[in-house]
């Protein structure tokens, strides 16, 4: 394929990808084929001989799109949003062109300091305290990771090494090694029952312990300073050593926002001595990025005494998968866990000081130019345009809402509408006789209905006992016409 | 941007990036930036308004493009290559569009099953043994990560679970988590000196100990049998329990290949009662990919006898980053390192057991559709195509090393050429006399004679103790005309 060809190809996939947006409400939003589908259809092994674009481009049509779940149709309204824009594309034909493995500020510096660049913009528009910026007070700063599974992998791992640095500080050599190795076995990670699973499987990843602190419905599922003081103080008991605390704001399931003031009010109490400070993370995966809005800004209030804090602008903000971005109040917590000098890899530059190898900030080693698309989705629509979407989106989770209520003979709202986000489930003809278990059997054969049906798709969860679903609901705008022109405009109509 | 303003600027884009293929050899192939220089060139805000596409595109070549280093220019000889080709870049347009998060079947069946066919056509096209494959009698396969590092880390994870699983055996609870934490903190993860730095951190994400075992010039910097016997014997003499090696083919510094079939044999001696299995992992990142070719498919003779094994297709096999695959012999021990359930995720497919959810198979939570430009990519150019790539290279570098010999009195070769790359120094008017010092001083003044010159970049390297040069050819095929062409048909001329 040669440019000419390459040209041809690419618009001719533009027109395929512009129709397959045109027409993804026509299409059942999950895809219905059998396991192994794929296989059936391709052979057992590579051609060959190369083969045509015209060959390959049909089988996208005939065989990869059956097989898709159409995550940017408005009938998608299962788990969280995954973000798709028109801008975003754009970014990520640039960054593919681009290719490069960007592992350090040589590697292509427009890659390191456009990142800074908008990470520092994004910090500004979310409010986060000023420790936060690459220019803060505390030498902290933004990285783009791919998810926030990274990102909490990442800052747990950094935790660790930072509190079994303090803990075994005067040692060297093997024998803080030694230390270490021993204090390791004694370090445990929190979460609440509602955390994201990302925080056990980060857990799991650096080898320390987890355990999960109960959230109650009297609190709306969320984390409070006294469940966590009875965890810590129990751990303590045990001669174990919490070290880490992910606290949430919008949680998975319900999107409830963890008790910031009082988790700061326990952690500020005295530990027993030789214990370590705990770390705390605020996982704000999906609705951190509504921080873009004045009306939500009072959420960051304790960041600054927190330590590290992430969101993904591919749930929520017009912008595709993967870019998760990722703040720390001191960057040199992030280096020192995860630096690690190659020979092949001096450069003057490095050498310097003057600038940011970001591949000490995170897992892999090489990384891709995410924040040309977040460039081009912030100027795209400006900040006015990025606050429109999250207050469409949050207007449709309370009209939603309003229509669950007119028919409360059917439907009882677990929680919500927060950040869009409304879970229910079903009441039964008698609400005041139904056991819990009767109300989850009817909930469960409703939403079994409903997915077989394939016209909408909702995601179940367990809130308490309670077997509930999900509606989070979508406005697409990759769309043609008016729609996007109003988000530019947002006094105009949407 | 409504889907019409998409399209123009879409194309407009397409062309922007064919003419910087075309021109791309013009180019200063190492920007020649300071740092900080994006700063200077843009707000330190995010507009409130959103912006006109043409003064975001137009900012792409002003200020983004100054900024780049250029690696598919054909006078980037650094490190190793960072592919690119227009397949894989139309893969891309069609991933990105299709975005989604993918963590499960359901999220979109094509996305993961297309993964595991093209990871068994490609397990199939680079002989590896049968156990790699997901219908192989282990119950083996591969997975799409972005990077080696997150490949090694992962498979590190695995080995250490599975290691301590196996130590502690007939334990449950408390009793076995307290087992496994003092037992973890004995763990050594091996490397030779000339493993790439991905290993160490991944043991230090994993919270394990690492030792570097030492290789030599007379095995041509191989990792042996031999020297790994040493090191095993004295960590157990020391009550230290080595779990995991990475084993190299293709080490980053001269692309010497393990001794894998010494390495077998050391590691089928008898341990200690109480010693586990030492899981071997081969890094294969940059040079696995020239197992296309049946010249070099002897070199996966022992594969079967270890249990992990990684190629990046981003770096020299035409696949835009990042894509780097990882097989495992059981993906068993992926699953029960690395699986968290999470009551959102419930649902029918997975629980049935029928399909692979590759979550549980690395670091991150979500998945981008990688499969689909490694599809593109594959059918695009055929196995024969893709052998004549790397032959290609291959060609070259043994060309250089060929004009490099001419020139004697003025170069020495250290190693190479080995899948293209030459390792080379300079040797001096008296080169009896020079000393090691005098001689890297030397090779030194000349590298940075070559950097700020700027018409070509190398990498730089110490190999034993000396200070050495690497030259990596690079041939690419994003270019108008008649070099595609040959690929396809690689009896033409090329």
């Amino acid at each position: 394929m040669d440019s000419k060809e390459f040209r041809e190809a690419a618009i001719s996939s533009i027109d395929q990808i512009v129709k397959y947006y045109d027409t993804i409400e026509e299409r059942k939003v999950v895809s219905d084929v059998e396991p192994g589908y794929l296989r059936k259809l391709l052979p057992d092994h590579a051609p060959e001989d190369g083969e045509a674009w015209s060959d390959i481009q049909k089988d996208v049509e005939d065989k990869i799109v059956p097989g898709l779940t159409h995550w940017q149709s408005p009938n998608f309204l299962a788990w969280f949003p995954s973000s798709s824009s028109f801008p975003a594309m754009l970014g990520e034909m640039y960054s593919t062109a681009f290719t490069g493995a960007a592992f350090n500020w040589i590697c292509s510096p427009a890659v390191t300091e456009l990142e800074t660049i908008v990470m520092d913009w994004l910090a500004k528009a979310f409010a986060l305290p000023d420790c936060y910026m690459s220019t803060g007070p505390t030498h902290g700063g933004g990285v783009i990771h791919g998810t926030a599974s990274e990102a909490i992998a990442t800052v747990l791992v950094a935790a660790r090494d930072k509190y079994l640095r303090e803990a075994t500080k005067g040692l060297t050599g093997e024998e803080q090694e030694d230390a270490m190795a021993e204090r390791r076995g004694k370090l445990v990670a929190l979460g609440s029952a509602a955390t994201h699973s990302a925080t056990k499987k980060a857990a799991m990843i650096a080898g320390v312990r987890f355990r999960t602190i109960s959230v109650h419905a009297k609190d709306g599922y969320r984390l409070t300073g006294e469940s966590l003081r009875a965890t810590i103080q129990a751990l303590w008991a045990k001669g174990l050593e919490p070290f880490f605390l992910t606290a949430t704001l919008g949680t998975t399931d319900t999107c409830s926002i963890d008790d910031f003031d009082s988790i700061t009010e326990v952690l500020s109490e005295p530990a027993p001595a030789g214990h370590g400070e705990i770390w705390v993370h605020v996982d704000a995966a999906y609705a951190g990025v509504a921080l873009v809005c004045p009306e939500y800004q009072h959420l960051t209030k304790q960041l600054s005494k927190f330590h590290s804090f992430n969101t993904n602008l591919h749930k929520w903000l017009l912008t595709n998968f993967d870019c998760s971005c990722l703040w720390v109040r001191d960057r040199a917590w992030l280096i020192e866990a995860l630096s690690v000098n190659l020979a092949i890899l001096q450069n003057s530059y490095t050498s310097s000081g003057l600038v940011t190898d970001y591949r000490d900030w995170q897992i892999p080693f090489g990384r891709r130019f995410r924040s040309l698309k977040v460039w081009f989705v912030i100027r795209s629509y400006g900040i006015k345009g990025l606050q429109a979407h999250i207050r469409k989106h949050v207007g449709l989770g309370e009209k939603f809402a309003e229509l669950m209520k007119t028919r409360s003979d059917l439907f009882e709202i677990v929680t919500g509408p927060r950040f869009a986000l409304t879970v229910f489930k079903l009441k039964g003809h008698d609400s005041a006789a139904i056991t819990i278990d009767e109300q989850n059997a009817l909930t469960k054969k409703y939403y079994d209905t409903v997915i077989a049906d394939g016209k909408i798709f909702l995601s179940s969860t367990v809130v308490g006992s309670a077997f509930a679903l999900r509606h989070c609901p979508r406005h697409s705008l990759c769309r043609g016409g008016a729609r996007q022109e109003a988000l530019r405009n947002p006094g105009g109509k949407c």
